[in-house]
């Protein structure tokens, strides 16, 4: 790989260095915050940043409006209107977004790459070309700014993916699923941070530093989609596009307080992205999906997606297609399963907390509630981290030793030089053995006629900095079920520390991160819905009918 | 593996003649053809033994109206008619079916494991089942019999897909498909033979001996499913099932003239069959489907198998639904891309005959032809071998030196034991190898706006036994489109020989194989319609339409 032995390079704190000067040269004069606003805005343990748009001063009326008042369906309805008959241009929306953007990157430092010059010029292009021709149908993304995770490729532009060997080789094709929404209208305007290698829960790397969270800097931003989740919770973004092998829309959907919707494999175009893998690399497949500020507006990405033949645009998705089916009534006979937690890690009190109410309000909506465990994470952990072993790390060690940079602490906690790869026997075997877990999870399914299972993502909520540990996300990458993030609330002053671990000494380490919730203010609690393998679709009407009874819809 | 350190066995021509003779036994004496009639009807060297049934005298007029004068579809209409209403019982049905088997065995030894008794009795209980519940609804095979290829397990049965290691170890567990099958209310009463390996086109091993193909015995009935083959064309079956990595299901289908039908993987179960390879090996995936005697019984049967969730039963199985698509109209404007040859071999007189015939047809009908090549097979090719040689058949030379067998001519012809096994490092590159490969067929097929592409499946009609050399036919496997065999007829005297072959010295040799209608009499010629991936609902539709057109039903 022509990539790995470049020539001489400067060292990787200089490319840091221009990297991240560059990307502050591309903030507009007009949209930084003064230094000394910033420095009280940040300066608590546990600051919260999410107000800090709306007291800045930077955005108008109609920016908040846009910014806030608005997902990603509503900004659509009021883009295909036109200014003309109260709706927005796209170049207004697009600048509101810019803005925002601008003021999350300053506060959470959740931008990678600045687009906005191209994205507002694409903008003022999509409104004068409707202008010029009213009667043109407009694609189901007319006009809305989207943020990208930084591995996604737009031409032009570095995708980096927080490692120092890819920065400053701007990227000369788009990757399929940019490709295929850019098509369909869409505005790109910003990337958003991961963590080195893509491989940890923690938003941070030697090429961009780390991403914070804005609801409360100490705990984590979560990873690999972590600048996604900062910059939608900052409502920075209404849609941002992530990916998730093992939790990556999820964890930082769930740790920002946002939506996330992580399909099954092959639903979303994936092809084309910074891999920190082998091209080539079977086992778990890494897929691509949305956070948002809202349910619908990840349903209508899905929507948008599986309706426009993905596979014309990236060859490994499957031909499933939206198919229009109806969606649950009010006081529909849903069963849904319960899972108090993982059998590893006790939930600590705000989740313990907000699956309780869940359960309360499904309840009471007439949902029926079969309480079910997983079988056997623990051993199925095991096969989990043997698909993210299968070479050994080797291609991404190999990335990052070219580079000669250090390891940042969530990847030294992580141990990946000790991975050991696989033999073509043991690959096979590892196949069996998914299969396996597949049927097992299938039967669970089926014997308890579920139509979507409930869980909390993990024990805790955003935990303090470098100390997420959890795996058992990515069971549902395992078996290939899609899985979304409904944010529930806070945590509130009734979540009191306790002593309730009950899986041994591991447990009550991690159970002990959670430290009460002076701590935690502001942390979002969140629940997970999984859906069946491939029924995407259903899912997103689950999600729809469980949100609005969570949130009162 | 406990199968292969088995305890001492009889040496395997001592095994082979016990279950040739057991084979035998389970033919009742009143089915069986005198010694003197049966030679006199295979005596000649291109013999044809496609009428014998109907003069045997074995079956009486009623039987011979069962299994001649119907498809699958009129069949399962009558069966649920039942005979009170001028339809059939279950047990009539199958019993007609049984004699037709038990003479096509006497004559191709198309035939592994004879179930009458059990497919009888199973009838019976059917028929009397219904007679008890006359209002409970039937499912969608109720009192069909469906045969089985060999490596399809039936509990009680071997499964040895004629390996002498798995002979005489009855199996104790469904397949996954004949489960589902057995569940929507097919009966079996028969398996069928294989080629030692199943990795060859000439059915034939030391369990059981070679298939013989029925319309004209000095040619092969093709494999991997040729029992399949022969007995359907014999009508000594409706619906068969077999299975297709690199074309098992269409040479056969091909050579004997019956309709075939390979799916997209992972469309129809294929799990728990006896595996020449091993468990969980990637690379191009097996697939399960009919062979039948009309185009609309294997559509029934993708219909059928599709509306029941398939992944209840194998959790392979896409989650992709039959969604009832509305056929295309009598002149709708389709477009079809006709490929001449591969490339690699010339078409030879009766094949070039028929595509011209269809070809006239088709514009006749209104169909757009767009005249297309296939681009590159010859690379492509040593992709699909690397595929079959992933583990240098470790698993399959591991079984048949176990058993101390010796190797049939067609597997010497292939050269099982030169193939070289794959690294990790030749997986992912094979895997990026056949994407890019996928990438050139799916821009084929867009660039050229395609509903359809119609090929003779290769260069010639069935060829002489042991010389069938063709592997262009899998790259719809590599692909993963699925495509379906339409017969068009028989050699013609007009096929003359000539001397066309332009593809060089190989291509010549294999041409030459062709002598002329006379040695070829009663070959069947037939065509392959291939449709877009995983859109296999739309190739039933397809296929009915351009099979109306070519035989004019």
């Amino acid at each position: 790989m022509s990539t790995t032995t470049s020539t001489t390079r400067d060292s990787y704190d200089k490319i840091a260095a221009r990297k991240q000067a560059e990307r502050q040269s591309l903030i507009p004069e007009a949209w930084r915050l003064p230094a000394e606003k910033l420095a009280e805005y940040t300066s608590s343990p546990t600051a919260n940043v999410l107000h800090v748009p709306r007291e800045s001063g930077i955005l108008n009326e109609r920016e908040l409006d846009i910014t806030e008042n608005h997902d990603a369906v509503s900004l659509l309805e009021r883009l295909r209107k036109g200014p003309k008959d109260g709706g927005f241009s796209s170049e207004e929306v697009v600048v509101a977004f810019c803005k925002r953007a601008a003021l999350a990157q300053q506060l959470t430092n959740c931008v990678t790459e600045i687009l906005f010059d191209s994205g507002i010029a694409r903008a003022k292009e999509l409104d004068s070309r409707r202008a010029a021709n009213p009667d043109e149908a407009l694609p189901p993304l007319w006009g809305l700014p989207i943020s990208l995770k930084d591995c996604f490729k737009v031409p032009g532009f570095d995708a980096s993916a927080g490692m120092i060997l890819f920065a400053e080789k701007p990227a000369t094709e788009y990757s399929a699923l940019p490709k295929l929404l850019y098509q369909l209208g869409a505005v790109f305007y910003c990337k958003t941070n991961v963590p080195q290698t893509m491989m940890t829960a923690d938003s941070d790397n030697n090429v961009f530093g780390r991403t914070l969270n804005p609801n409360n800097k100490s705990l984590t931003a979560g990873g690999s989609s972590g600048g996604e989740g900062a910059l939608v919770a900052m409502r920075g973004s209404v849609l941002g596009i992530g990916s998730d092998i093992a939790g990556s829309i999820r964890i930082p959907s769930y740790c920002c307080g946002t939506y996330g919707f992580k399909p099954s494999a092959n639903i979303v175009p994936y092809a084309g992205q910074t891999n920190p893998a082998a091209d080539g690399i079977p086992g778990i497949l890494p897929v691509a999906g949305p956070l948002a500020t809202s349910m619908r507006s990840c349903n209508y990405f899905m929507q948008v997606v599986m309706s426009n033949q993905p596979w014309k645009i990236d060859v490994d998705c499957l031909h499933i297609p939206w198919r229009g089916i109806a969606a649950p009534e009010k006081g529909s006979k849903l069963r849904i399963g319960i899972v108090e937690d993982d059998g590893i890690l006790t939930a600590t009190p705000p989740v313990r907390r907000t699956l309780r109410q869940a359960r309360e309000k499904l309840a009471r909506a007439g949902v029926e509630i079969v309480d079910i465990k997983l079988p056997g994470i623990k051993e199925d952990s095991a096969t989990i981290w043997a698909s993210f072993a299968m070479e050994g790390c080797k291609t991404v060690l190999e990335y990052i030793g070219a580079a000669e940079e250090p390891y940042v602490q969530s990847v030294q906690n992580i141990g990946l030089v000790a991975m050991k790869s696989m033999t073509m026997e043991e690959l096979f075997a590892w196949n069996v053995t998914r299969s396996k877990i597949e049927t097992k999870y299938r039967d669970l399914w089926l014997e308890n006629d579920l139509d979507a299972i409930l869980n909390p993502l993990t024990a805790h909520t955003a935990p303090p900095l470098d100390t997420w540990s959890s795996i058992s996300q990515a069971i549902w990458n395992l078996v290939d079920y899609p899985s979304c993030i409904i944010p529930t609330g806070k945590v509130e002053a009734e979540d009191v520390v306790d002593q309730a671990a009950k899986y041994g000494a591991d447990d009550e380490k991690i159970y002990q991160l959670y430290t009460g919730p002076e701590d935690y203010k502001g942390a979002p609690t969140a629940l997970q819905l999984i859906g069946m393998k491939q029924e995407d679709e259903n899912l997103t009407l689950l999600a729809s009918f469980v949100d609005g009874i969570l949130n009162e819809n």
